[in-house]
């Protein structure tokens, strides 16, 4: 089959060139006779390949020296508890601000070790949204660090800004955004995602902190849940997940070769522009999600009558659009459409929507 | 370049067919139009090779109904503390046996969580061993489980035996030899295996454990080190490292079109014997392995005269002999031969090793 437009939300699609070259390399990369899976992770060809895709990420992102990157594995499920284990540092509370389902998990698992002070609770309310700036009720400095998640993966809700917490950490869960525009690093203490979505392949998570939040953790701590074991073996305390690290470096060559994250702002933000455009153009279909948060990777939409719903995914299946299906807990449909997803691959899901409407609307 | 024999240590090679059957579907898995590593999770093609994969493993290892097998993350590392968080039940102590660098990992972090009585210790001895049965001074009930390494992989030291624990259950950190022959399931209470030596690629871990020992994790336990929580899930409690599971499963289909654990038993009793032996019948080469204890999967050997070191890993490496460094705390040689490493690799490297000492003896 050709290939198709993937709108999974994670595992997501890869940009093709990216697979292309793996095939390309998959029996011996660059004449050393071996797949880069095969490699000793303290052989010079990994290495290689390990510091590259680290140099990469930092030009990426223009992320300053004071911070280091870990390339760790156990997905965003384990930094929900390794941020409470390593960034209390001596603190008895947090603040977490819960904006969805993601929110919640972070804010559960952080309860196993901390007071949590929930500063905004948009959760339960019927349109998706992010608090202002204003609605977030700070601990100030009895919070040894504010959570957040900017960008709400299931429900599709995003925050347009990043919030001030003034010296208290702000540490963020950008499973669904990093790489998606340019960020300015320097006003978080901790950045974690993984890899899943706008990075590379399930099984790598990227961790950005300063470096004085390390070498601070609970006492029970697990040592492969210390952040600062990790930072001084340069993550690779044991082995890393050596392939997915590969690929993640594939896509952040690939990110630098096409325009870096300025370019893929531009592109992200028409995707997201024709793609909302369309819907709001529409009485089919409608996106529960405030207009000033909405998300530029995961756009939800429902249909007037849910009962097309799965006529809705056959069709578009087999028009080469797939993963279309919304989340389990908030139905309807969901288009992610992260960097690897090209705009042709929008335009075409448009094309069909409309086409959708025009016989079932 | 030519496919090399790479004796990596681990990452370690993989079959080639299973590399070519990757990459012919690294574009397109089955006429889907995606690569496995862009499936989400939940649908039905990864699951269906999720289940093919734990299907194969079951039927591979002859594993009993009341175990579960587990695909996580994190490494044999995260397993260390992984064990006393789960297996402990309200018990104060567990037993170790000490015998090499793995080993002696185990206990450091285990003696985080509980008392641990080291019940044999060998690491110290001039030659590399396995205790016999007779010298673990085990401590009974009071123990909540024994732990063990069958096969140190840094000084190639293994097991002839399985320990007779009673009605204690066993421990086994099987990362460098599970699926190198068939092994009695229902001896062990927990057997957990990181994939990159004899599985697949680094970043997937097995975990084999028996369904009673579930479900009392130590109070502190992260969500994401409870292996009840991902029993209850089927390891999709959270985004599992996919693509490293998929190639896991190749492995495994691999292994059955090959004869399944039996017939890899004899080559790799062939390919050890081989190796052993032409280190035995000569002054030039030694192994400093009791040869009650040797490894079949890691054989270490050192130069006569250590100042060649350096000539025979550079002549090996143009011969196609590849990444035979033994690890820095021990020296020497190492041999890794995995069941990915064909009889060929093993008869190329004797035959090297002959024609090194004929020039150099």
């Amino acid at each position: 089959m050709a290939r198709v437009y993937n709108f999974s939300a994670g595992p997501a699609m890869l940009p093709e060139a990216v697979l292309q070259q793996a095939r390309e390399e998959m029996l011996d990369w660059q004449g050393t006779g071996t797949c880069v899976a095969e490699m000793s992770h303290r052989g010079k060809a990994f290495v290689s390949i390990a510091e590259r895709a680290e140099a990469d990420l930092r030009a990426l992102l223009g992320i300053p020296e004071n911070y280091r990157v870990l390339f760790l594995q156990g997905g965003a499920s384990s930094q929900f508890a390794m941020v409470p284990l390593n960034l209390l540092r001596g603190k008895g509370e947090a603040d977490y601000v819960n904006t969805g389902t993601w929110s919640k998990k972070a804010i559960a698992e952080a309860r196993r070790y901390c007071a949590v002070n929930v500063v905004a609770d948009t959760l339960g309310e019927p349109l998706g949204r992010a608090p202002a700036q204003h609605e977030l009720a700070l601990s100030g400095e009895r919070a040894a660090y504010v959570h957040y998640t900017p960008n709400e993966t299931i429900a599709g809700v995003e925050f347009p800004y990043v919030p001030e917490t003034g010296a208290v950490p702000l540490v963020a869960d950008m499973s669904s955004t990093l790489l998606s525009r340019p960020i300015d690093v320097s006003r978080f203490g901790l950045i974690y995602a993984g890899a899943q979505k706008n990075i590379g392949p399930a099984g790598l998570t990227i961790v950005i902190v300063r470096d004085d939040l390390l070498g601070q953790p609970q006492a029970a701590t697990p040592t492969m849940f210390d952040y600062k074991v990790h930072a001084d073996a340069d993550s690779m305390y044991n082995t890393p997940p050596t392939y997915a690290w590969y690929l993640a470096g594939l896509v952040f060559q690939w990110l630098r070769e096409n325009g870096g994250l300025g370019a893929m702002a531009e592109i992200n933000a028409r995707k997201a522009a024709l793609l909302y455009g369309t819907i709001d153009a529409s009485d089919f279909y409608h996106n529960p999600v405030d207009p000033g948060s909405r998300s530029w990777m995961n756009v939800t939409f429902t249909l007037a009558d849910p009962a097309l719903d799965g006529r809705f995914l056959e069709e578009a299946a087999a028009a080469g659009l797939t993963a279309l299906k919304g989340h389990r807990l908030v139905g309807g449909m969901r288009a992610s459409i992260y960097n690897a997803m090209p705009e042709s691959g929008v335009e075409a899901l448009v094309a069909f929507m409309r086409e959708f409407e025009r016989r079932h609307g």
